[in-house]
């Protein structure tokens, strides 16, 4: 008879962690490792996608100290020999011939790629291998001895979830509640208040796409939701409230506003895929609506209040700044604290109600941060990832998020980036080169 | 306004070949280099997949000697810098730390890898990939220096082509016309002669299950024909005979005979998928009817015939035979000669009118073909395949395939490879170390 | 130029009532009635399916007063000639052969069915056909003269949404939000709570089926939940429980349990549908767990407080009663009142802190309810309608729904029917001659 | 237990008629009128999908003769009560009142309408009763008393295949082969000769669309064929030619021909389906091609042979023609017979070689046959079709069919019908009172 591959990783995964003797518990990371050597060599190949079935239904039973132990095993045992390498080396930097170097790329190849190739193989590999390298990830601050093998996970996954695999899908009412459960957790800038507040999100003029991958099937990847407008909006209150009508008019979309974007999978860490929706959802609304004239985004800062703590107090000190452009910073820091900024008023600030002096002074600050830190370290993330997509920087919004968290982070302040195709290269490369590219108006502002 | 990504790529496509003058045509090759080197660069990274798509556009104009000029570029310009990589190698060698592992990979990857990954991420992307291999492949004969540059393909895609990103899809009389022309066209063992031919391959006792991939919709990558039949079957004919009667009582089906498997891409040529295709479909058979107590196949055995003429007069010279195999083997050819086995006999040999003495010599010569030479270079490729998936020889089968192409290629004989998975680990070690695992039967005629 | 059918409707419907002038809005009516004589005309058959959409169009403009008027100009210029008709049948009575029965059928026949099924010609017919008898059977009680305008309405659903042309889909988490929203939106017998209370009800061992017509997609037209429970279950706050934990080992699923059963469309009053739902899902159930034993439902008896109040007190009068029944049913009654058991006491119930007497009371007049009276006027519609289904009355719940509703409609009472396909034919019968089938149990506590 | 409803009808069913014993075999005609009894009993209708297909796999096991004797007991036994149905039409006479009109419609529809509606419940119950009335019409001829029966099953199911209850699809080379199988085989007009011949009419410039309905899912109850095409074709050789190329420039397409319409189910006869077709495929294809300013057909004339044979002789005795035109018509046949235009010579007739005289003759001739027989029963099939449509006789084409069929019906003749949406009510309503309508051209011939 012909046994299923499938059953013997059945059989042993159905028997829970719980339960297993604490021999058992033992022997188990011997299992896998014995698995993952079989799976490599000559005698797996005819039998790899069984085998590999059943070491991910082991190690599904490892517990966190044994699957460091396992990472640690990836490390050491499945990484190219530092002397076969030299040697292949040598022999192609003595003659670079297409022998020598298909003899050079193998031997520097880390056989642990080939082995998670192989245990892709089995039904469901691709989400087992994602899993682990969210384990990895979250060891690797304490094990910096892991980041060759956490490199050759994120290797291995920017290939196959290459955006050319990607599938970008319109995420509507009429999707499986099982998917819009997943888009209300994984929101992670404006957060999703229940059904009724997703629904709003969902209507007509609100968008939301999301990209899955065929081996992953209902598992959003990373999802973009989009306000269509008439203006470049400048508060997202009024994008997100759900109490809002939506605007049935689809003559009045002009605008089409990136107000939020959610990456969904922590084991992608580090896998481009925001760049790619991005442009991805405004080709495709550009075809359905020939005359959106703009699009761009509303974006939060959510370095802004924390940057202002710790780093402007030390501007003063700094000598990598143009003297006028510190002398201007300064000023704004100085007009800050006479008008009442001190950390703890600027805590409970009500924008609403800030002086017009206290008002331009935090903005002064804040296109600073923006327009200036973006290219250092102490840079917002979010400002980081726009212009390094080759957004430009386009308007500081006073006001524009009151929540708590808005104000928390930037005391309510948000900026829209703006995304034109056709200066995306050169802005890129400018921001690449340490300019941040910005409007005449921030440009003015400093 | 925001220009579609497509646009510029439609827009040169939209200019074909033969329109192009020459001097536009002499500048092609420059500007796909040109986008090449651009999509590699920082500056790129940010429009990846509009200048992919344009790339991609431009390469479809080239010219079949600018196409050798292309590879012949991703050779010498887009290879691992020789002294990087053994700095490298020597510095890893020195001490084998993830940082220095790291910095060694990523200097031995020729650049072209992340070249056709990025090229991946236009629309249609993995398609012309495989066309660029498939004319590669074609050109290696004459320029084995492009090897390496093959081997990046092969590389690649055989990670994207990963068994476990495809899906295995039954065909059946339902599925498209499209598809189904495209299984008639590619059939490669026993020719599909038109509609009802195929048609009764298609029947509830005949099964087709193919490979696909989601970059691909509607293009088969490989497919396997199977018949579910009472017994073990020893001659084609009856299996895909359009005149008979499906069979439909399916309490008969205890034996699924692979009768015919043939790739559709040559330019996924050595990426591994039959192998795993027959066993997915036999797991699959396995669940749909509990009852199949066997897997094999009927094969032809398409290299007996030219090896009987070419490497059969050469026995007696050898010297890695153990002398009774030999002595086996040297009588056989003996009695085929006496019995009027000649070479022009043989052309026009009529199974059912042979003599008992030359029927035997011809088998006995057949089983050695397939026991003893199938570990060599002079083997049968259909051999190799079966026994290298960990299949062990079972059955010859006289008058197995009377077809012309049968009779010419092994003058009629066929013959069956078991599929056991209990074994096939087993038997796949023993045949990459030289041992062909038989039945008893077959042992015997030895 | 061929100008599309939908043209000529949409420029009408796309003016707003709103908006319409008041002469504008009193021509309406006229229009409507002048293109249902043109429909119905020989010349407009040439052009239904326009002329059908026009109309349509227009009648989606009438105000409720027009849409009044509307049906009766039904009535009166649409109904079958009586003059014709006698005629027609006097010459079938003298010979009751072919052409002159096709003729009487054709004269009988109200004209305004054709009409109805040339309206539904229309893209979207079916469901404005639908909302025209929903607004119809709000008329009927004011305006008897309409009956027989209803009853052909009536006549073509239940031709159209025979359940042969009906398709039962389960609906769980994986379904649209959109259909998810109808479900909690017409669940009519044990409220659903919003997203999380559905969300239990939708678990593996819960189930959830709906009817859909081809001709309404995603609307769902009846649903009925069920549980899967290891026994009979005897109260509903388990089954619906949203903190519960689902019951994941399938094995245990011995009964399963129709506990709620919604129609969501009530321009369908009267069409049957829920009697084949429950069949239907059955049969399905009973495949997919062929460990399931017993099929039954846990039912409110929303018509016995009522009961209580208004017809019981009359009970000493009644002479349609058994002697020996009417004594035990009076004992009851006194018993009741004895206990403690007047209107304002029963109102303010407390199912666990009621006396062994007094429930034992209830009990009783609760079966008496259920088995004598729903064969009468005065029986609970929903017994009636389980009765008629062919099922017998199994087994009476003391506080068995203890939510507000559940106290108020049935003092906390449940009871289960149980369904026996073996049986169903003879109980429905028994039934239709005026007979209850019940329990043992249940006999002997009368 | 719970019994599935479909166990007693398939246990039966699987018991195939020749197996049957003869006594068994007299039985099955009691059992399904028995059945049919008990469906409409009161008792049944609690399980009536169970019955219904009980029946129906009875119904099944029918010899041809017992079938008859099935659709007699419908028609003597499943009829109304005759003095019923008086006294009921003499109440409503009496009193036209809600109630009475109510018990009238009752009493006079048969109620082997109910029945067909409930043995429609059963799961395939639709494509059964097609099957019915399929069989039935071909015992018509010899049993006119059926036919009150047979026009209750024409009643329902043209209630059931309403066209807002069909799918239109188009049909092109993804459609499943099974489906392509039925388009070869039910294709009427010009006849598909093999897939190759197929391939080409499914191409961008032909289209095929097809009524569907969901009951019957595969099945295509009618199709059409379409050419878009540059001007109105007068051949339809080059349109069906499989070795054409096809045109690929859809800015071409001005003119959408309808060359070929078939049905597929011939126990749907008279159910109104190809007038619906064509007038949605003309809507669809005017919103797919804007540009696309003509609808009209290609259609063969298959009655104009016979009737040149059979009726033209007997023009001169004919009274009911207007002077003149009668005069053009004999002398159009004097001037026949004057060259060569005997029967004999005109089975051989070459249409090429006809002399400028002849072709005169024929074409004035068959502009009569088309312009004025088309409203007597002599007239031609097709042309009653799209003339009642309410088309308009467009253009004669000479050498337009010169297949063997074309020339043996029609002399090589075709003719366009022109189908103009604005003025189909007007031309359908002048050919109901006899009048046909031409195009100028055409009127100038007479």
């Amino acid at each position: 008879m012909f046994l299923s591959r499938s059953s013997p990783a059945r059989r042993r995964t159905s028997a829970p962690v719980e339960q297993r003797s604490p021999r058992a518990q033992a022997r188990l990371l011997n299992q896998v490792v014995a698995g993952c050597h079989r799976l490599l060599s000559e005698r797996g190949e005819s039998n790899s996608v069984a085998i590999a079935e059943e070491v991910l239904g082991l190690y599904a039973g490892l517990t966190a100290e044994q699957r460091l132990a396992f990472f640690k095993v990836l490390d050491t045992e499945f990484g190219p020999d530092p002397k076969a390498v030299l040697d292949a080396a040598q022999r192609y930097a003595e003659e670079p011939e297409a022998t020598r170097l298909m003899a050079l790329v193998q031997a520097a190849e880390p056989p642990r790629q080939e082995l998670l190739r192989r245990l892709n193989r089995a039904p469901g590999g691709t989400a087992v291998i994602i899993g682990m390298r969210r384990a990895l990830l979250d060891l690797l601050k304490h094990q910096p001895a892991l980041a060759a093998v956490e490199a050759d996970f994120l290797h291995l996954l920017s290939s196959w979830f290459n955006p050319g695999f990607l599938q970008m899908e319109q995420v509507d009412w009429r999707s499986p509640a099982e998917l819009l459960e997943k888009i209300i957790q994984h929101e992670a800038v404006h957060e999703i208040d229940g059904w009724a507040d997703l629904r709003r999100r969902l209507q007509p003029d609100r968008r939301c796409f999301a990209f899955f991958h065929p081996q992953l099937p209902g598992e959003p990847l990373i999802f973009v939701e989009v306000a269509l407008v008439p203006d470049m909006p400048a508060a997202v209150g009024p994008l997100i409230n759900a109490r809002d009508e939506p605007q049935g008019d689809e003559r009045q979309f002009k605008v089409a506003t990136f107000y939020s974007i959610s990456n969904c999978q922590p084991g992608l860490k580090g896998v481009s895929l925001g760049n790619f929706l991005i442009k991805r959802v405004a080709e495709h609304l550009q075809r359905e609506f020939p005359q959106l004239h703009t699009f761009c985004t509303l974006s939060p800062i959510p370095g802004f209040a924390a940057w202002l703590h710790k780093h402007a107090p030390g501007l003063r000190e700094r000598d990598d700044l143009a003297p006028k452009l510190k002398e201007r910073a300064l000023k704004a820091l100085a007009a800050l604290v006479q008008h009442g900024g001190e950390p703890a008023a600027l805590a409970s600030l009500e924008p609403a109600k800030a002086s017009e002096p206290l008002r331009e002074a935090l903005c002064t600050l804040a296109a600073f941060y923006l327009a200036h830190e973006s290219v250092t370290p102490r840079g917002d993330p979010v400002a980081k990832f726009h212009l390094g997509n080759g957004a430009r920087l386009e308007r500081l919004n006073w006001a524009g998020d009151l929540s708590r968290k808005g104000l928390k982070q930037a005391l309510g302040l948000m900026v829209n980036y703006l995304y034109d195709l056709r200066h995306i290269e050169d802005h890129h490369e400018r921001f690449v080169h340490g300019e941040v590219v910005a409007s005449r108006a921030l440009q003015r502002m400093l």
